[in-house]
């Protein structure tokens, strides 16, 4: 905490007035915290200063070369009003993971870490308690070298804002209709699609826009190569209930590793589950959505936490999973996860950080 | 030009002193020029102003999701000391294809160049005359709504900046030596390889760096499906001249459609040599080299122009091309190109824009 500086305002903003009607990601909280890196310095200038805009050379590296990483984190208010944090440390060990693929220096997890706990001690308040809602966090590193050769930047910047947010699907907890990508390709093996980077989004857009002209939620990635295996939805990790086993795509290298994933499959063999992390071609969902063994499916990331999958169109074939209602052991995980989160029920595995 | 702001600096920044020592994207010229996109009111806001700082939310999509294109152009003196641009409208028409993929809006070609033609006029005392260097122009279009939820941003900015430039590479008009890359992959099939997207370049930083650090100047990437067909170098598409034809790699969908690239098999073709856009394999490249069927390779992109490859490393393999000397072929093409966009060799395409 020594090494933060605190600038404080005199203003704070006006906070939202209902909390059921918090939309995703447009309201920002009174404060940002910042640091930035350099080779000879290493991560230096850490403070906490009024939320403002960052001012940066036109030629600076992250406006033309994409050198830039986030994650997606959300806080919550315990029964006893104490803000929760849910594994931050396997979010910042995954931004170091991001920055190295990006030839971007490793985080100082530590002190990313307590500069978020202090930022959420002064912002507390604008953590909102209905259930379903969170305060979203948005750790972010970009380059900002003003250089227009490619290369990696000296300097970077890494920032944290936060945001009050409702439910990520505008649906709430209810089935989401997903489409089959199989034009547009999201990652192969020895690109990025395993850490989060900008450009994976950006790439993303194309596709879900259309995905949601045609009434989808999102699109369901195909692997790059065959475009047979199941990758990941638009901003989830996916799972199928088959009659035998709870299924996920395996980290083949081209998938995020999500912590909302290897949470939820802890849960599921803590629940005695059989979990198979393994290739799943959208072939098999669909002959075995057919043959009645498709039970459920429900996708799993930070901003939904779980949100079921109601209907799959792949090239026009359309099935709908469980009559396209939220599955038992789809409700059971996310009342079983959020509970840990909000710190209603017993937290066994110390996911859950008081601050 | 009427729809254009023109605001003057009262302080010229100061020029460089010595065109030789002119390095690559370092110096910025004393304008920029800036234009946003809304859907209701499309393209407005035309300005040239003072070069300054660009101001944005922390939330801005760039800074997040990599929404963010730009293009690479040389301005050159003519003999008679008038500024020449090399097909500005091919780089404009490009920049409207990676927007489409990116899910930007089109770009407004006809007032961007319009822009660019005034900014040009503005700043032709920053274009150097030594032979070798040019006025390096970068238009960048960025996504800049401050929302966190992953959807294509509504506002958008578009900007021309401008840098003296030497040399692209340190070494001058000499041979590079390539790495052949097997460990990452640039760009599938479905994917943005084929758009100049940030994120594309963003991950191809740690292939490139650890390519330098064992004295190479770039990689050349292998198809992210086989890993056995050549795509194209780090910042240039690449051409083999073997006995009976030059070759170079057909357009696939992942590799950049390179405008010098279009430009030099138009020259090949009218000096009568056969030339075959097709798959071609690393192997093949290398089995042909032993036989001694590989006279020249080079490549070829707007920031060098052209530049010889001497040097070509293949899982520690490596052949040298033309005794590592810059060949006839190479030689001809550089300094036929280099004329027409200089202006000292008559321009029969059309090619070279007065301005």
């Amino acid at each position: 905490m020594s090494n933060i500086t605190i600038t404080k305002t005199s203003e704070l903003k006006k906070k939202y007035e209902d909390a059921n009607k918090l939309v995703f990601g447009e309201m920002y909280t009174d404060y940002i915290f910042t640091m930035r890196y350099l080779p000879e310095k290493g991560w230096h200038d850490a403070q906490i200063k009024p939320y403002e805009n960052i001012s940066l050379n036109p030629a600076s590296l992250v406006f033309h070369y994409g050198q830039e990483i986030f994650e997606g984190m959300k806080a919550y208010l315990s029964p006893n009003g104490e803000p929760l944090l849910f594994r931050p440390d396997e979010n910042f060990k995954r931004m170091s993971s991001s920055a190295e693929r990006l030839k971007m220096p490793k985080l100082d997890e530590k002190l990313a870490l307590e500069g978020l706990c202090e930022l959420l001690k002064l912002e507390k308040d604008w953590i909102p308690a209905l259930e379903g809602t969170s305060l979203y966090i948005r750790p972010t590193m970009i380059a900002v070298d003003p250089y227009l050769g490619l290369k990696p930047s000296q300097e970077y910047l890494f920032f944290i804002i936060m945001s009050p947010v409702g439910a990520y699907y505008a649906t709430g907890f209810n089935p989401v209709k997903i489409y089959v990508e199989t034009k547009y390709v999201r990652a192969v093996p020895g690109g990025t699609g395993n850490v989060k980077a900008g450009g994976n989004y950006a790439a993303s857009l194309l596709a879900s826009s259309a995905a949601k002209d045609k009434g989808y939620s999102q699109v369901l990635w195909l692997d790059g190569i065959e475009r047979k295996y199941i990758e990941e939805v638009g901003a989830m990790n996916i799972f199928f209930r088959f009659n035998d086993a709870v299924v996920t795509p395996e980290l083949s290298g081209s998938i995020l590793p999500g912590i909302t994933r290897k949470s939820i499959i802890q849960l599921l063999k803590d629940d005695g589950y059989s979990v198979e992390e393994r290739h799943i071609s959208i072939q098999e969902v669909f002959d075995r959505a057919k043959k009645g063994e498709l039970l459920e499916a429900f996708g799993t990331g930070t901003a939904a936490v779980v949100s079921p999958v109601g209907i799959l169109n792949w090239n026009d074939e359309v099935i709908e999973i469980n009559e396209n209602k939220t599955g038992e052991l789809t409700l059971k995980m996310f009342k079983h996860l959020t509970g840990i989160q909000t710190g209603q029920i017993d937290d066994k595995y110390g996911w859950s950080l008081k601050i």
